[in-house]
């Protein structure tokens, strides 16, 4: 082990491809890796407490929001409570991002489909494109709400919460997840929409390498926390495999722990652009991919080269009725294929099979016909039961992977 | 043991009192008395996994509402699950009540303070009682939104769902909790509010009686169920000690495994009231009180001769946001006393201390300021957290006062 809080070793590489599994080492224990993340945002994974985290979903690690936590309940409360570990009682391994995916799609209007843009999100979002200004500009921020306005040295947003302003640079973002104590935090990135052009993608990009030295610098300035704490620096550079590639290039000269690969993707071009990244970025320190983790694409981060995932859609989807169940058909990989199947669905009124044919603790204790009944009837353990299943198998579904790869 | 389903052990009496611990014996385990019940009204305690109330409530047992299941989701369909403790995975003992009480509270303007009348639930009470119209009449219902009407027979009432009409007997009331399939079933009984004549509630209490025995003939006639099923009758008679005597009376002349205690008391005729009750109940049966649990009932509950009990308050109050503490003193018992305390209060937004000074395991888990930030942030792990703290609250210490008895 490294004298680095953060180290990661790797156990076996594909041969035919990036993939690899590893151990990311952390003052809160080991993640083996590939291994999904789960979502806590505002420093609860939604309806699961720590207890069924280990019981039920196996998950090794979990990773809180930034903005969040710095706009509810505030990170100096979560400084005054000994850090999010103790705060939150998550006596694991955990991850904060940096704060700039929320304050661009919340604060702003754009970002993977959240679009939050003051009263009318929609329309200042589509005058800005037809106008053709950079929606990240100051004129636009004082036509459309003054939402979220980018300059050199940093964001000034509102909350999402009560509207009030607040300001993120490199250095404060750092200070924050420093507040919050996160094993792994994340230097500060610009995360752009998927429909700006590339010469604002490349302006972007350049921003956020010029925002990461300083997120490191903010991060070597405290003695304390580089002691327990380890920064991911974060590529961008959006669907343009040029700007991916410069992106890890420059990040790989900075003497980031880890890095996190953000930003836009289409399914299709999803694994191309991870391996061109990831053939640039350092092989000996781990690699997360923000904010993806349906299965398929599990894999394609998987066989080019990433360790770790994290995404809400286990939880999300699970609040509505929603859960992952195996097709009993296996992928190339001889892994379980998925399909999602809404349990509001009256067919499943008297259907008592249960959950899915899966090992899923939940899944093998709770049949759809409860299921369905819970939600029918509003009851909170209809949501609780079907994210912890759906956080089971993609957790699960990770681990297999790494199994694979331990085999090959 | 007996060759009943359900049968009971005294274990120790008191004194000087009706006290006593013993055990409750069923097809799903023992239940260790005095025990409070949890109450999972519609086939779940709300936001508690079975698993969290084996680990951090510790209840022996649960309780579902008949009505409840009854119209959603249809005790056909948890008998087709293979019972309540399939469909629910409640692989405890169980109890369900006989439909009664929500029968009368839901379906028509009284019981305890909850009310809803059709369109207009206090307005029609008022209505009601200005007009000196007995609200249980044909007459009122027709008025006011035919939602509750009493014949000899039995009850015809509205859905509290959906509006639609349906009808209890004694019989049909003892089908349903043949299907739902607890361990512990009670007669179908009239429920009459605290504000009827003396006159009301002696009729009332005679047709119970009657309701009563056929609820007994309904539960023989079903060999299956006898096997695997036990059945309590129900003691009435408003806040008048003689209507209570002569229930306690009638009803001990029946084959009855056991007795519930139901109806109105106030705060300070409880304990008397159970005297003259429990003074005339066989001894050798259990004795349940429907619905009352805060700390203090328990002991005039269990003075007075009462072994389990059940209460929604400790969720109710849970959900949003009101845990109980110990206030540090002791009662006369060298039992803790409580006071309720509301976390949404904003000076626990930076109290990081325990929630209880108890041994309460999710109370020595989390904080006050961490549950304080769920309630604001309106997620459902704040919710689940109180309910579980404020269970195992009352639990606990109803099993405190048991040990008492058999250290007496």
């Amino acid at each position: 082990m490294s004298s680095k809080p953060i180290s990661f070793e790797i156990e076996k590489k594909l041969p035919d491809s990036l993939g690899r599994a590893g151990v990311i080492h952390t003052p809160h224990g080991d993640i083996q890796t590939p291994a999904f993340i789960t979502v806590g945002t505002k420093a609860t994974v939604k309806g699961v407490t720590v207890d069924h985290m280990k019981k039920f979903v196996g998950n090794q690690a979990a990773l809180a929001n930034t903005y969040h936590l710095f706009l509810q309940p505030g990170s100096d409360i979560i400084k005054e409570a000994g850090g999010l570990h103790k705060f939150a009682n998550w006596n694991m391994p955990t991850f904060t991002d940096s704060g700039g995916f929320q304050v661009f799609s919340l604060g702003a209007a754009f970002g993977k489909g959240v679009t939050k843009f003051a009263q009318d999100a929609e329309g200042a979002t589509k005058q800005a494109e037809q106008d053709g200004i950079n929606v990240y500009s100051k004129e636009l921020a004082s036509q459309h709400g003054k939402l979220c306005v980018i300059d050199e040295e940093g964001v000034t947003f509102t909350s999402h919460i009560d509207g009030s302003m607040h300001r993120f640079t490199p250095e404060r973002s750092i200070e924050i997840q420093h507040d919050i104590g996160a094993d792994i935090i994340v230097a500060f990135d610009e995360c752009t929409s998927p429909t700006a052009d590339y010469d604002y993608q490349k302006e972007a990009m350049d921003r956020t390498h010029r925002w990461a030295k300083r997120s490191i610098m903010a991060h070597k300035g405290n003695y304390e926390a580089l002691k327990k704490q380890g920064i991911y620096g974060v590529v961008q550079g959006g669907r343009h495999l040029d700007l991916r590639a410069e992106s890890a290039r420059v990040l790989t000269e900075m003497d980031f722990d880890g890095y996190a690969i953000g930003g836009s993707f289409s399914k299709e071009d999803l694994g191309e652009s991870l391996k061109v990244v990831n053939e640039i970025l350092p092989e000996n320190k781990p690699r997360h991919l923000l904010g993806i983790g349906e299965p398929e694409d599990i894999i394609a981060g998987v066989l080019n080269g990433c360790d770790t995932f994290d995404c809400v859609a286990p939880t999300r989807i699970g609040r509505t009725g929603t859960i992952y169940t195996q097709t009993g058909e296996l992928n190339e990989w001889g892994l379980p294929t998925f399909k999602k199947v809404n349990l509001n669905n009256a067919k499943f009124g008297r259907d008592h099979s249960q959950l899915d044919i899966s090992e899923s603790p939940i899944g093998q204790q709770y049949t759809k016909a409860y299921l369905h009944h819970l939600f029918k009837a509003k009851e909170m353990l209809g949501p609780q039961l079907a994210s912890m299943h759906n956080l089971w198998t993609i957790v699960n579904y990770t681990h297999q992977v790494r199994k694979k790869i331990l085999e090959a």
